[in-house]
């Protein structure tokens, strides 16, 4: 079955648009209202070069929403939960955004550009609307905007050597989440040592649209030595590795603590922040579900259109977000998100596809190891 | 160039989503976070069934955000710029929705289901995330939620009869946006004579999601002895009908006098409103862009995949938001959005689209009028 996406202006283009067609990208999604390609029509591939090469994702649906002003800090710190006292200009941090029910609403990564202008790099959610809304309701005196800023990411063990080549050895100083503003052949953009997998990368933040293919051209030509490819944040090493997919591993209405983000959860901070109630409420009472990590029998899964039901002793006990057989365990394995009082480490579960159905189990996270290799396959 | 659209359960499927498939689903879009029919393979029949018989439309991605509570009516007139003194229980109307700087950020249907409860039928960006914001640190005392609530759209000529043969007489006394909760065949629904077409119809909001295939092909079966078939939302209709497509038509920080919708904005109301200084300035300098009609020459076009360019004099004066060969007017048409002091009726335009350029010039909206007949064909 062959679903085929409708191309027109109510979504945009990524500045790499173009080079990823001549790049070969054969399946999209829509991510923050713009086209996002998510395979080249080669998933082993593509796989294989993040574990073992290096790989070039366009990722400019990753939008940047900027807040800049007196306020800006502090509207920062009110936004999340997250402990902001190690604020750091140049250093990105993980900061998960909840509503004032506790709800998860998105995770971005914040890149405080100065102590008066900072990013929210953000997964699929209207957090431009959001922090707007809180802005000019809450009284701050900021601007909120979403600037011409479009990353790309160079992820796997060869990246550092590439972008070394591009930059200088000065990144290899570069730590991680850390980032640092420069060009590259008149071409501005900021460089950090960040990306959405556990195999080392780097993203290059575009500060001009307008030059998207010629630094996709530029990254292409010197990458060409290491072998680099093109990619997309990768379904099956994200599984493996742990890392949370925003809106396809939780509910509409999960909190934090439900998806293994608690500890990033500081209900103690003196100061007020959005949601800072209810999430000392839930944090006492406990999460109602808990993500986990199983594995499951059967010929070798494709990733699910839809989520999957779970069965603990012939009773619906959640539902399996993501599926995929991974090539270093070589079993299919996937995410779940169990009522919490069965989701230990060990249970049994039954999975249910339709009248398809699977025994599996609940298995220690990650599923995979980062620095695992994979196995050496029989030509 | 065939765009693969990748499914996965950060999407939602619709309700209706096997019956689309068993119809004969071919290309799909994002909206709302839910997977969207947009073609069933055949174009031309598709249009035709519109203009001349009657027509299918999984819509269930127009979600709904529901506002209840003490405040509900209070934050509703709130929320949006137009003047709802008239608002009655059991008709729909449409309004506007803008941020604090004017800018239009939905543009939804409103319910108002009971003076203490109300539904926003909205268009493509995250109004559940906006009015929780707005509501929470507004101080409003109400809950905001999507309810279960999946809309099914009957529209076309024929869809007065068949949906008189589904729920009876009463349906004809139906005023155009006025709305009934009813069932059918015990599926729990609301009728509202409403719809996304100029072509007349109505539309099912559906309040059980389970009962979605049920829904579908009940219609289905009573509506074969008038020929229906399945449709979505018509992309040549609405360009000839002057229909808005929020999120294509404007731009991120167009503002309601821009994209047609002034006479919706009563800045002179007495309480206040979100925008409403903005819109009161904006109002007294007049809107930096207009948009409007157009015709253009060359061959018959396909829809675009991104806006075009368009020059006036040779200078750039704005962008082609969606061309579409019309079957009614048998020529190019399309909507645009242009430079105010130059988008008078009459002027003459030049359009690019890459190395591709037409010449076209500003014409009168609606494109085609209600009621304008297709051609007759000769064999």
């Amino acid at each position: 079955m062959i679903y085929q996406l409708a191309l027109g202006p109510r979504e945009r283009k990524s500045p790499y648009f173009d080079s990823t067609i001549r790049a070969g990208a054969s399946h999209f999604t829509i991510y923050n209202h713009m086209f996002m390609p998510v395979s080249y029509g080669d998933p082993d591939a593509e796989y294989r070069r993040l574990i073992e090469g290096v790989s070039l994702w366009d990722v400019a649906a990753e939008r940047q929403v900027e807040i800049s002003g007196n306020d800006a800090e502090r509207l920062v710190r009110y936004l999340t939960p997250r402990n902001l006292n190690e604020l750091v200009i140049g250093k990105g941090k993980y900061v998960p955004l909840c509503d004032h029910e506790g709800r998860l609403i998105n995770d971005p990564v914040l890149l405080p550009l100065s102590d008066s202008r900072f990013w929210l790099s953000i997964a699929d959610s209207d957090i431009l609307l959001w922090v707007r809304a809180v802005a000019a309701e809450g009284g701050f005196d900021v601007t909120v905007r979403e600037p011409d800023v479009s990353p790309l990411a160079i992820q796997g063990p060869k990246a550092e050597a590439l972008v070394v080549d591009l930059f200088g050895d000065w990144v290899r100083e570069l730590k991680y989440f850390w980032f640092r503003e420069t060009e590259l052949d008149g071409i501005p953009l900021i460089v950090a040592r960040s990306g959405w997998s556990k195999q080392g990368g780097f993203e290059l933040y575009l500060l001009d649209g307008s030059k998207g293919n010629m630094l996709w051209e530029h990254v292409e030509d010197v990458g060409a030595a290491y072998g680099i490819g093109p990619g997309a944040p990768n379904y099956i090493e994200r599984v493996e590795s742990g890392l949370l997919s925003f809106g396809a591993d939780n509910l509409p209405d999960s909190n934090p603590f439900e998806v293994g983000l608690g500890k990033m959860i500081s209900t103690d901070r003196p100061d007020d922040f959005i949601g800072k109630e209810a999430l000392r409420r839930i944090k006492e009472t406990g999460p109602a579900h808990t993500l986990v990590g199983i594995k499951f029998d059967g010929a070798a899964v494709k990733p699910n259109e839809h989520p999957w039901t779970v069965l603990i002793n012939e009773t619906p006990a959640g539902s399996v977000r993501a599926v995929c057989f991974s090539p270093r365990r070589l079993e299919n394995i996937g995410i779940a998100l169990i009522d919490s009082v069965q989701a230990a480490v060990g249970t049994e579960l039954k999975i249910q596809n339709g009248s398809l159905s699977y025994m599996g189990e609940i298995v220690p996270q990650p599923l995979v190891h980062p620095g695992t290799p994979l196995p050496a396959f029989e030509e």
